[in-house]
């Protein structure tokens, strides 16, 4: 069954600085109308940092909207017309300080498929090397740490760990 | 260390069914002054149904901010004053027509916790039994599957399966 909804009005609503925010007037399968309120992202890359085989670099970082500091894996938005990869590769020196020998495409999730476009690229990177010294950027503070991946099933159940994409990459690898 | 960024001006810019959008200015660690775009969600409610022990329910949805139907677990958005357990027992029926006798909490995942506070609460839900007949809602058109728990991992894998709540409750059972 075709259940896509076809759009005949769209307004901009907000146009910031990384997020665009349009309400979409459309036509449901049934011929009614609705209103879709949508999030535009430019989308992220999430990195599984290996720094041995028993252990992953995360980062430590205070998340405005939810008011706390999470466990995450490095992460970082896609630039304007950055490739996905490099944006990876940026995003893992820019946060942990490394380079990777190896980095390897494991998936792509969608984060709010509800209301948002955001979709995060994972990657796994391997063969880790140290590139730049200062971690983070002028409006990013971080703290690095180092995880025992056979403590993370743990950090998942016990709600040590609750960012969505970290999870996932766990789970794709 | 604390790295908490301290709100110091908030404009709201769009208060919409659904979502609320809001520009923050916040002291940065550091001292400076920076911007943080923000969207406001109700939350929401994920639920692995299962059929027998080898089985679960899922929904094929058109999700419009992505423009293509996806394969998700059951879901929807906490109601106001809603108790999080009566809203993913309420989705469970009107999403695939079931309730259930034992509704399990797994725990909670952030979905993009860089923009938006949305927090999904996972429940897992067995010893289904025959609820309301009619699937979805006015606005919401629904195809349910059942999908064999020994193909999921394949499934996200090979990208059959993007959605990051639905993997997230995969990794937490």
């Amino acid at each position: 069954m075709d259940f896509s909804e076809k759009t005949i009005k769209k307004d901009t609503i907000y146009s910031g600085k990384i997020i665009e925010v349009n309400l979409q007037t459309v036509v449901l399968p049934n011929g009614r109308k609705s209103k879709r309120e949508i999030v535009n992202h430019p989308g992220g890359v999430a990195i599984l940092a290996y720094k041995d085989d028993d252990t992953i670099f995360m980062v430590e970082q205070f998340r405005k909207p939810i008011e706390k500091s999470i466990l995450e894996i490095p992460a970082g938005k896609i630039e304007k017309n950055e490739n996905v990869e490099a944006c990876g590769r940026r995003e893992l020196e820019e946060e942990i300080g490394y380079r990777a020998k190896k980095f390897e495409y494991l998936g792509k999730v969608v984060t709010s498929p509800g209301f948002c476009d955001e979709c995060i690229y994972i990657f796994k990177a391997r063969d880790l090397y140290k590139g730049r010294d200062n971690i983070g950027d002028e409006d990013e503070f971080i703290n690095v740490k180092e995880v025992k991946l056979d403590k993370i099933k743990d950090m998942i159940k016990n709600g040590k760990i609750i960012d969505a994409k970290t999870i996932c990459a766990f789970m794709m690898v």
